[in-house]
């Protein structure tokens, strides 16, 4: 193995670029060159890509978004799109990828190993809900991020008599809903892994009214409803006024923390490791204190779970 | 005067708590006793009242929201609301009050002003929008935590091609959307202010992104229009991808910067001795670099205006 | 079991406030009595408590320090104090005790186990030197405080040709230094695990700038050396200006993470769990995925030790 | 005037960064080509330099710290050394140019005035020690990265009991530590502007110690002491523990305020102007609203002053 390719495809997530930094540093101390493929599959097909030096990943550890950049890609999706990325890939004498990204980019990367490709995968998403890694990239810094912001709306809340209803991204997962319900101190979170019982979280916020706590804060995961409806159903319910805010895009982002880079830059090493062992169709997993890697066919294949300690703990402390 | 009250009231803000410890700092040093109202014109009407010392100010200097909490109150609009809270005024000995809010508030202190109560009134909303004075209390925290959020934009939108379209709060003002543009950078803000040519942002967009700047933020001050709207006018026509952020109710927040607490000490001081001084029906208000206070009805009479200074920045530096 | 009490004790750090909160929230749940002890050991000799109900820990979730405050107690490291404590734990009927802290306190609590009350652990120290767990509480908050405050020196540096040196706490561990300077990418972390060999990190901080690198990072370890030391013996031989930066307090605060959050409110639920189990002399832990509790005696007749990957991490990605 | 130059000198602050995209937007839209100097006068005399366009300060409005970095010059204060700088502006064709930076580099800029050349200056540092102008850059994010670690270190002062005595920078001016004091509620401020009675802060400490107010901020100026020096002579004196902190170096930085970045494109939109209004050996100067210039010379050789009114309202908030 003599050179290495690396892009990032997917939504985009605070940490990406400290992975793309190890991978790169790692790769170059092996003695790899590397090229950086920009706008994920897109510039496969399209031919973009450059090649990266030290200097390339120079004071971006700390930066969310990604400097490969990142899009869609509909192309990619039929195996005509795949073949001509295989094309460019061997045009460009790469022996080896680095894909980081969330189920959609791994299950391309996947794609890229039924054809012969040598390919790694990096775990970056902020929904968490990739099996096999307790945690992917992106994920304590979006954390942090949503928190912080509910912690500015608890103390606007706490200046009135109010309910507010929050919903935070996490696709399919209430992953994010659940962790940020626990660490704001958020009276209830709506998630879709669990049935959500309205009429009860209603009760629960009158009975907490009438004993004077006059502000609740309510979680709802997109998976699950929209803070529009669980508002519309709720209003009239609970004794007092609510308020709803969308947190957006800006749980995508936020100075990465400590965690995020440590876990990107042991993937990035792990991965270029993974490489020069000759593996492919991997991604790169944190399993307690372990880094390993394990087969993407079984992270695509299965779905992650919430730990019902997680769900006994979120239960425990919002009375 | 041996005894004065303070309430807020209206939308909280950062720095309504600063406000309110000078008010009882100072008071307390002048030998004034002081009096909490809580919940605004609601603790006026059902006596939501609690003696406050130098302990009660303790450690809430830095802390957004409000102590004292805040309240919307329909009946005080009216003579009889307003009798009524003179009564509770004059049964609790309460010789002056300090009021803090922002116009609705301030509408209501002239009201009590008229009732023959010494009112100071003191500005504190994130909108900007009070006459007479430079600033008002928590606008600059509003600033610096809406361009925090939209630096995390920025970071997101730089990794894909896409143009963000950003609403932010200010009602019928574009003060706050208008700074937040020019201060993070943004191509468009859209304000009450100024006719919106959305032809002419969709070309100069355009043109960026032909140029290969294929990332844009446009900011649109709730008082102009709405996200959606403008999202909806501008697609297709800009050429990339457009994606929309709802601020919310986290721009009333933010640990209260250095300035706000400055102001909002000041403020707290000028109010106190202005009542000493025997005036009523005034605002304190900063000018320049003086502190003063000007008559209420002048600041609930007269609208406050954006400089021609300020919006020749926002052009000069969106090209 | 029918009351408990609460203490922390030692250096405070960011995470306390949630180990109380959950400590109380559980304990109220499973309907016990809790008794809140002020300043740690001295509250027990000086009979310093209060009755905590479920408003005593409402919005402390986020803040660090400690509402318990703490001190450091000579007394109690003889067996004559500790006898006064069992007096007064005795006197007002606590059948279990909670202690959070680090490695001091926890030796404290494993005496007045051996005086024969029932006590439980809770692992807090921004050091995380303690056997037995993956990560104490404050930990997480510690190192987000640190790098942030890194990554701003890092700023600096880069806008002149500077060497930064910077001190952070950590007593005998190297822990907290070795883990920021892979989190903010420094060039160099001289901490007491590894011999440091300054001739050969002046060699390489020399030839980084010949290469046209001219600003570093070295981080220092305060149980490894001081700053001022480090500087003292690299000046002159790496060829540019130094400059020097002791973190100092700031290191022990910071708004508490989502991670210390979380791991505070496990290890409260837990240790509330474990007396009502009739456990005692044990500490909560987390050991990859897994919560327990272990031995105190253990814990405090072992040494942790850093492992070779984080080392072996640190190497690869200065280069 | 067809080409200017920008250059940034001395102690870097967070703002330069605005200011020279501001000067580089400008100029450009006003239709000059923009030469961008590299590390202040050295640049000058060594020629480090390049063509800067609208991509050049693209993303750092925000960022802290210098992209045209800076650096002492010993060489330029000397005449010889200002005549080669001279040559070097005449050799690139640079019509004008702008300064941006503290006292130092403005009695620079002074220098190549009388030498010939059309200079502009902008004030940038974090002292705000410049006659003329009510703010410089840098000085609003400074005072909120100081009363941030400020705000830190109560938290751990109020879990114990002790006082914490804590050096900030400003070189011979108080005013970074008298607005820090009010700012962050410190309980003393010691400062070179007033003559400093130590028996009175510990008489003062120790009375709020007996009233039950067992932590303390005292804010120390370095142009007035050290915190070493106030410690030595505290102890024993207030009857509990002293903890000192030297916030050093990261007092420069900080994700730049919204306040300084409006500062510093003002200023680079103006300095531009007045370049191409022929002004020169000015300096562009915020007094109260109002933006305009001053000349070089009064900035150099006048003293600036702590208001009195700042100086009473720290002393009324202490109490």
């Amino acid at each position: 193995m003599k050179k290495i390719g690396v892009l990032t495809s997917g939504g985009d997530c605070s940490g990406m670029n400290a992975a793309i930094r190890s991978t790169v540093r790692t790769a170059l101390t092996k003695g790899l060159e590397v090229v950086g493929i920009r706008q994920g599959f897109v510039g496969l097909l399209d031919k973009l890509y450059f090649s990266m030096d030290s200097k390339s990943v120079s004071n971006i550890l700390q930066h969310a978004g990604t400097i490969l950049q990142t899009a869609r890609c509909e192309e990619f999706k039929f195996e005509r799109g795949q073949k001509q990325a295989v094309r460019t890939i061997e045009e460009l004498g790469i022996d080896g990828l680095v894909i980081i990204g969330g189920n959609g980019s791994l299950t391309g990367a996947l794609a890229l190993h039924h054809q012969g490709i040598k390919v790694i995968g990096i775990p970056a998403t902020i929904d968490n809900d990739l099996f096999g890694t307790d945690m992917a990239i992106g994920v304590d810094t979006a954390l942090n991020t949503i928190v912080t912001a509910i912690d500015i709306i608890r103390d606007t809340a706490s200046s009135h008599d109010r309910a507010f209803i929050i919903e935070v991204m996490g696709r399919e997962s209430g992953y994010l809903a659940l962790m940020a319900a626990i660490a704001s101190g958020a009276e209830a979170a709506i998630i879709p892994e669990v049935p959500c019982d309205l009429e009860k979280i209603a009760q629960h916020l009158l009975e907490r009214y009438k004993a004077g706590k006059t502000n609740s804060l309510i979680i709802v995961a997109e998976g699950a409803s929209s803070a529009y409806t669980i508002e519309r159903k709720l209003k009239g319910s609970i004794g007092y006024e609510t308020r709803i805010t969308v947190l957006g895009h800006i749980q995508r982002g936020g100075v990465t923390t400590v965690f995020d880079r440590l876990l990107a830059s042991n993937f990035g090493m792990l991965a270029v490791k993974a490489l020069l062992d000759g593996k492919s169709g991997e991604m790169t997993v944190l399993q307690g204190n372990n880094y390993s890697t394990i087969s993407l066919e079984e992270v695509i294949s299965k779905k992650k779970k919430i730990t019902p300690e997680l769900l006994e703990l979120a239960k425990s402390l919002s009375s």
